[in-house]
């Protein structure tokens, strides 16, 4: 099971948005993560797709977060990239073969799915529990003041 | 994110091993699941691979499990077919690019690595907290007697 790369892009970009505090072009967020602006572009379009991010035309135009780092959770991102659908997919194999379980009778989800299922939820309610705001906090409490007010300079330039 | 479909097969076969009480041929356990026996036999390599069936020569041999159900976590079968590893996997992306962190200051995990961890934990937690015999014993509750003893004579025909 692998999750696409591209959350942990979207993850850093959606901190980074948050930092900067005025609209930041993809062409900038691509160089500060030196990746391709193409792969960039495509977390971008999907995060916007998602509505947590848009583009801001113009002079300084460039992506801004459309909500409040607190209104973002850490499992908006993941699913905005990745897709909201569970890792496992229930195929009713109880419905084949010759002791096949009748059609009827599969009415309530079988017990191997119902396992699958809540496991799956206690992954998305872990990500669910943290926001972007969060993260953006942690991410300062590690960081020193100093690089983060370069940081925030260089994204403005 | 997509988990192998193998793990529903591999799941279900469990459940049927215990149930059969003896040895069951990987070709009957592919017609039970009217799935083609090289797809079937690949997850039992997995299975056994992993410790959890061996297969016993001889006229009545066949897939018997290695220990009581009581003692096979939902999280062994998923871990034995899909892998171990974490769905998301951190690249490090906070030392790339001109505000890269440097490397002698990563020496802890990323607040959003850290994140994807826990939420990984939450999830192995919930599969490792339910046993086949859990699986086993919710199957049986779902499933008339009359049915579960013509499946039993059919494993063992
Ligand atoms: S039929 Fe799909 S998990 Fe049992
Ligand atoms: S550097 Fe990998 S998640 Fe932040």
């Amino acid at each position: 099971m692998k999750m696409s790369g591209g959350v942990e892009w979207a993850l850093h970009c959606c901190v980074v948005l948050s930092r900067a505090g005025a609209p930041v072009p993809a062409a900038k967020l691509a160089e500060l993560h030196d990746v391709s602006q193409s792969y960039l572009a495509k977390q971008l379009q999907l995060l916007s797709r998602a509505g947590l991010v848009r583009s801001t035309l113009g002079q300084s135009g460039g992506y801004v977060l459309t909500r409040a780092t607190s209104e973002i959770t850490v499992l908006d991102v993941v699913e905005a990239i990745d897709g909201a659908q569970p890792a496992f997919r229930c195929t009713e194999v109880r419905q084949r073969g010759p002791l096949a379980v009748p059609a009827e009778r599969c009415d309530t989800p079988c017990p191997i799915a119902r396992v699958m299922d809540s496991a799956d939820r206690a992954w998305r309610e872990s990500l669910r529990a943290i926001t972007v705001a969060d993260l953006v906090a942690d991410v300062g409490r590690t960081t020193p003041a100093e690089t983060l007010e370069a940081a925030r300079q260089w994204l403005r330039a």
